[in-house]
């Protein structure tokens, strides 16, 4: 008789439920992982609201914290009991996307090594984080130890949003002394903030409607803040700010026509956009903001970088206190209260930046 | 009394005219030239229909071939009477844009030293060079001595259209072994076909509806053609070409949504569409050929680059004998008859690719 | 009883010794394959003679064509009778080395995770594939599918030498435009001069002192070469070719400090040393020819990168008829000839660039 | 009569002594500044020594911060009485090497455009600024306004130690994550360390065999330091504080074979040396730590980069309070003390780092 878990799966639009699910079999390249702490993410909620398809019974999440429970027989290199966190990406390592470096565009299995998104498996295309166990696929491409002394809540974030965050300001290609706006801090665009401030921005200015939030941004490195309840013309403000030059670098964080097209007319020619935002619509670029096509404006996106380089990278940030990711932190549950935590996250309710889950 | 010159004058739409004007005085970092060949560019057609607003009585043309009458009294290291060309785009070489390697976006005497296309300055801000002489200013940064042995023609296509389209295929980060699709050939795109083979693209994909212009897109380097005529889905063209993969890099060369949005389509995960269109309408980007912006595809545009490193580079590319560029011109006018040459450039008759117009 | 093979294995130094050796058991992520096409390596006639250490007993070889015999138990993605190549290095794909982008310097299996030249296996760390059968090591990372079409002696090159010199090209930062010299024109080297052919160099200067080497450097893709049997000062001679300006890339090819010192000085400043040649003594920099550490120029190396995509790549190149790499291979020999062939090779008789060996 | 000025000057080997000299007249390029603060460097000391040739007579310094006295005739976009810095280097913006983004090897003047350190004029090929007045060539590519609220003292690092510090952590590629080590923490290491914290490293180690220096490493952001006086092998000593990993990115900041060397053998596989030393000797690269050529390892080395856009990213950064520049300004003179002032500078007495020089 197999031995079973809890796991929070998605059953029907609107519905994540805590279930009894088979904790399940190892592969031979596989690693189960007791799962000690994870978290919810936005995505998450696009998958409960039904914006986001996913299989029904799927298990959700894709920010692991745990232990080693047991080993595939070919894996070497970790030992069962060892802490470990995995990225949201999970890279084979051996696709033909992973071997050009897009580890976050891995298309093993596919005829041509190549699929877009291919590289989110958890929560996605496999079974998630947020049970009490979760498989991780090609684990010796993926579990990243995790140094003594850093607690569950130090490296909770780096699964998913400080190295989503860190790749939008990395993929603006930020240099010293770069100036940077940065649209929207939630989680994410806060890590974008941080990342920013950790390449050398000297000018750094957050964009935001809630002061919580701009507040926080400080905390992560802005130097200036621009509040869009106060000043509805962001564009404007950031010209002004920066005596009509533009900046650098403009990083959009939440996936909206307005704020796109906010970042694509703050910069300067020759400057990037570097996307972040999961967008919902076609998007629009006006042709005034793109010089005809011949104001040499880059346009990037990212998706989270995965793998365990990427996670050592990103807990080696954490232990040098450079970036303090542990205070994104702002509520905690259970496993068996993960049904309240959807409900709270999902609603912003209570100045919610990110909910620690743990078992 | 001053000496005189003919000049193709832009009087109002629809009329670019030949008259008299005076030949200017030269400053001290200026150079006289006297234009021996010239020839009439794409942008030249949008102004002379008044699609591209430029000041009435400039001269039109930014592509000069000719020979030093008189430098500057700060210009040093050139003579009079020494072949030369100068780009289209003439960068002064010290604005903050320059110094920071964008020099197509030069913003020489503006408040930042940025300023969004203000390289180009020949027959856009500046007189052009369809005269009998046009003064290049910051000539040092911008005389090229032509090698002996090189003609006219064989160095015409170097200020614009090859350095353009070789930026198409630069901007694109081409590497060895990669698949390459160019949409629309065109001079530029031609030109950005012949870029891609320099590069070292494996497999070259020529896009266009005119069996001339695909039998020229093959003699400049494509591997495969798509006649848009034949194939009214160039995008199942092209994926049915490379066995559902894509394109690593698409190179847009036409300036329509149509256009832009195919390239952006054939592009694998991870990809660059390197614009080199000229649009005159906001852009779309299709929410599922973007993976909702997370599938890391680059969007870049290029605007020729110049100087005249540049141009030194074009022409040693040319003497090389790697690309056949003259080949590109089919009509030749002298300078008098330079209303005909807009009439049949304009109306793209005649199987016309270039026209070079001599004094 | 275990079936058995013929294999070229190092028995001491000065033999390497035709031998019956068992055909090894395939492991979950191994791959079996037979070897049709191979050839041997400048490398291993270091190892025959003695120069380069490897452990007695070990199978020789790491440019394997062949088709797959065996698949392991996780494999999937490939079957059984296809015809494929493996890169002389094979990356695991996992190790923090790959995920890096860095494969050969693959440290799967050690404690951090990189090992210089850890990605060199083949011959070297595991048996080669101068046998009838070779094992190789996570297949998923490293079997690359022949195309149909293509011949065994066309793709022969593409597991080391062609991989190698092209990222002597690579290395370089090659541009449209630029000039470069490529000293010593042995496989490799001719290997690294179609490499700048094709990465846009417009000027190729090809050094060695064998009349027919520099016969086949024009084949591949040299504009000019240089005779140092005649002129006993390339550098000299390469200044003066290029009127005393220098050239933007030099790439060595030889392994020596005599072609690594007139690399570092022909190389303007800013210029780049791109090394590929395997050194047996300390280098020197010249403080003169390094501007005392104040001219900008960059050093670098390149090991031979390989996986499967990289092989994917080399073999388009092929497909693509840019490059002749068949006309390499001067001399022919069967396995059971294989010791001949090291004679021959080894002293360098009779005009021999590279051998096939089939079984 | 013409107006007088009192300037440091090379007399010759072991004198620079304070003398009468004729105040410039201004070219139409060239901008006058009434120097109010300037520094001495160790180059000069080295020029002192007569260790770097220069011509008897010359004025030298090459780091003024000043206020525009005359505007050369063709000098637009400044005004006369505008606080402002120059570079150490002060490129044309129009040479070749310039227009390829090297400005520190600018070779304005020369056949090719191209000159080894030819980007430094003040106070080696032209006067410079330990001077009443200084004369500042291509003005409008040089001169930096200061921004309102910066002190002298704040400023005067920009035109050379920090530039130069920071460009080789900008030549180290440091990303996010990395560990760097940085050789010797005089000036320039100090900024080395500065810069690398700037661009995001997470552990870095300085070295350097003085406890002042150490400490005030601390301060510029170095997590630990490596006492060269208690440990006789930084080399061992950095391998066991990275668990035998090594380092991304090793920064050389003292010029000798020693730290040169040790820089090469503490990077891992791949990593890259930025080297920032002037050396006075050839240097060696032993084989073992250059995995005799294939371990993948790039050298690079910097000039200091100059230009007002560089000058301008710099000050940004000192007034964004990332880094406290002006408490390395250990001691003050003024102009007239400046025998003195080198006599301190120069045999490195009572703990001085760098002096400030005011007229």
């Amino acid at each position: 008789m197999a031995a079973m878990m809890k796991a929070a799966v998605f059953v029907e639009k609107g519905r994540i439920v805590l279930e009894d699910k088979r904790i399940p079999d190892v592969g031979p390249n596989d690693a189960l992982v007791r799962v000690t702490t994870t978290t919810i993410c936005g995505t998450d909620i696009h998958i409960l609201k039904g914006e986001y398809p996913v299989e029904k019974g799927l298990t959700i999440g894709h920010e692991p914290v745990g232990v080693i429970e047991k080993l595939g027989s070919a894996v070497t290199g970790f030992r069962e009991g060892q802490r470990v966190i995995a990225g949201a990406i999970t890279p084979s390592g051996w696709s033909h996307a992973c071997l050009c470096g897009y580890c976050s565009q891995d298309g093993a299995g596919t005829k041509h090594g190549w699929k877009a998104i291919g590289g989110w498996k958890f929560g996605n295309t496999i079974d998630g984080c947020q049970a009490e166990y979760v498989l991780v696929p090609d684990a010796m491409a993926n579990l990243a130890p995790i140094a003594d002394g850093l607690t569950d809540e130090e490296v909770l974030m780096c699964p998913d949003i400080m190295s989503t965050g860190f790749a939008g300001a990395e993929n603006g290609g930020i240099k010293i002394g770069d100036t940077v706006a940065i649209f929207a801090q939630g989680p994410i665009g806060l890590c974008a903030t941080a990342g920013a401030r950790l390449m050398g921005a000297s000018r750094i200015i957050a964009v935001d409607g809630i002061p919580e939030r701009l507040a926080m941004a400080r905390k992560m490195g802005a130097d200036e803040v621009v509040d869009i309840k106060a000043s509805n013309d962001p564009v404007a403000a950031i010209m002004e700010l920066t005596d009509g030059r533009g900046v650098d670098v403009a990083i959009e964080a939440l996936g909206l026509q307005s704020t796109f097209e906010s970042a694509l007319r703050v910069i300067r020619p020759g400057g990037t956009l570097s996307s972040l935002g999961v967008y919902s619509t076609d998007l629009r670029i006006p042709l005034d903001a793109y010089a005809a096509g011949l104001g040499e404006k880059t346009i990037r996106t990212a998706l989270c970088p995965g793998g365990k380089e990427r996670m050592r990278r990103m807990m080696d940030v954490v232990r040098s206190g450079r970036v303090d990711m542990k205070s994104l932190v702002t509520h905690r549950f259970t496993l068996d209260q993960i049904e309240d935590a959807y409900e709270l996250f999902g609603n912003q309710r209570d100045g919610v930046l990110k909910v620690a889950i743990t078992t």
